[in-house]
């Protein structure tokens, strides 16, 4: 993500309470009463301009959303969508993913998308991939039990890496893409990432994984 | 693969019982003495005309490898190889893998390899598939604790399905590549399948997975 100098970005944040939440901590197993509701909430971390959650929460109005993005030069244009779309069930987090479990208990989360995540392709930077298993037991602390993440990127390397990090986390692979835009899969939303590197022609992976339950 | 009547094939097979082995019954559990050693063994299902296992037999020395196809065929090409070769280390059985079990004891198999398995595309026909459960059972049956498959394709279809059957039944996925031939994979063997496919074009994916012990 290049990232802009946007002086001006920090204002739009604080003048939009309702949409990028301010003290994110105070809602901490508390997400209902933000949204004035009981719908299950997913989250996206690492959300950029936002235009997959935007489409999410278009399409699905009876789920609550939350964009996780640390920057706020990025978080910026998807404040900026949100407005325009005055969209009830989706709000933006402008902090950072390591730190999750400040701002959501266990059970607060239905489901975390990840879509092409940084990729950090050189083996000593594993940890920073949000596959790796700080992450994944960092989601699973916030997600009810058997909750699901979606993944989806371009990045051979970290589908690769992922697979096998989730699998070694325990997790079950419910279903896996290996070229997405040819598959059969109904209703997907295409991020920013998304739409260009499938413009240049790569393929898309995809996968959904399950935390199991005891009962499983 | 196409399936030519080749009458003499019978012939051939019934004369090089060190080769293809007639009785496999008789071995249940004893097949070190067959080697007349007690180096692991490998075995591949589906061998076809058995370039892999030739190589792969000449490479591992110190690995004993059964080759199972089921066509009299077909094996009749990988007999007429291992007989140019003499390769001490490597055998064939015709006979169906469905009765796997008929010919190994647990433990007496340490690696299952499964190479361009027939895809068998049709979900009614998934039951058909190398990598469905009850096949995942099968070789859990003859493999030692910790064994482990290692399985190339080039049919996507029919590796997404396998990587999540795989997960379903609780198998470690401890390797994977999207494009085998562009990895960093070292000491790949072909197999006639392989060839032809890449040099068509296609990708080849591969994984390995492990089948956990009570300690993992
Ligand atoms: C490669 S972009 C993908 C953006 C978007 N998901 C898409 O598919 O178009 C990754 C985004 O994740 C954000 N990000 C990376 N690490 C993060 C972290 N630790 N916390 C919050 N956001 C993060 C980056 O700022 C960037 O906007
Ligand atoms: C698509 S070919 C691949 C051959 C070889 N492994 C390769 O990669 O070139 C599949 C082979 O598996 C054999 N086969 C399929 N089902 C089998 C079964 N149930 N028992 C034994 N062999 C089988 C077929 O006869 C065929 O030779």
């Amino acid at each position: 993500m290049r990232l802009r100098n946007k002086p001006w970005a920090k204002d739009k944040i604080a003048e939009n309470p309702q949409y990028v939440v301010p003290n994110p901590a105070e809602y901490k197993g508390n997400w209902k009463e933000v949204f004035g509701n009981e719908n299950p909430l997913h989250i996206e971390v690492g959300t950029g301009k936002g235009q997959f959650l935007v489409g999410m929460a278009k399409q699905n109005p009876h789920i609550n959303y939350i964009g996780i993005e640390m920057y706020e030069s990025v978080i910026l244009s998807a404040l900026e969508r949100l407005i325009e779309e005055e969209l009830p069930n989706l709000k933006l987090l402008n902090v950072d993913a390591n730190h999750l479990s400040e701002f959501f208990a266990k059970n607060d989360v239905d489901r975390v998308y990840l879509n092409f995540s940084d990729p950090w392709p050189k083996k000593r930077h594993a940890k920073r991939r949000l596959t790796y298993k700080t992450f994944l037991s960092m989601y699973e602390n916030l997600l009810v039990d058997g909750g699901e993440i979606h993944f989806k990127t371009d990045n051979q390397g970290l589908f690769e890496y992922s697979l096998t990090s989730f699998s070694e986390y325990g997790l079950l692979l419910k279903y896996i893409s290996l070229d997405l835009h040819k598959s059969d899969f109904e209703g997907n939303v295409m991020t920013e990432y998304e739409e260009k590197f499938s413009q240049k022609g790569s393929r898309i992976y995809r996968c959904e994984v399950k935390y199991l339950n005891e009962k499983d």
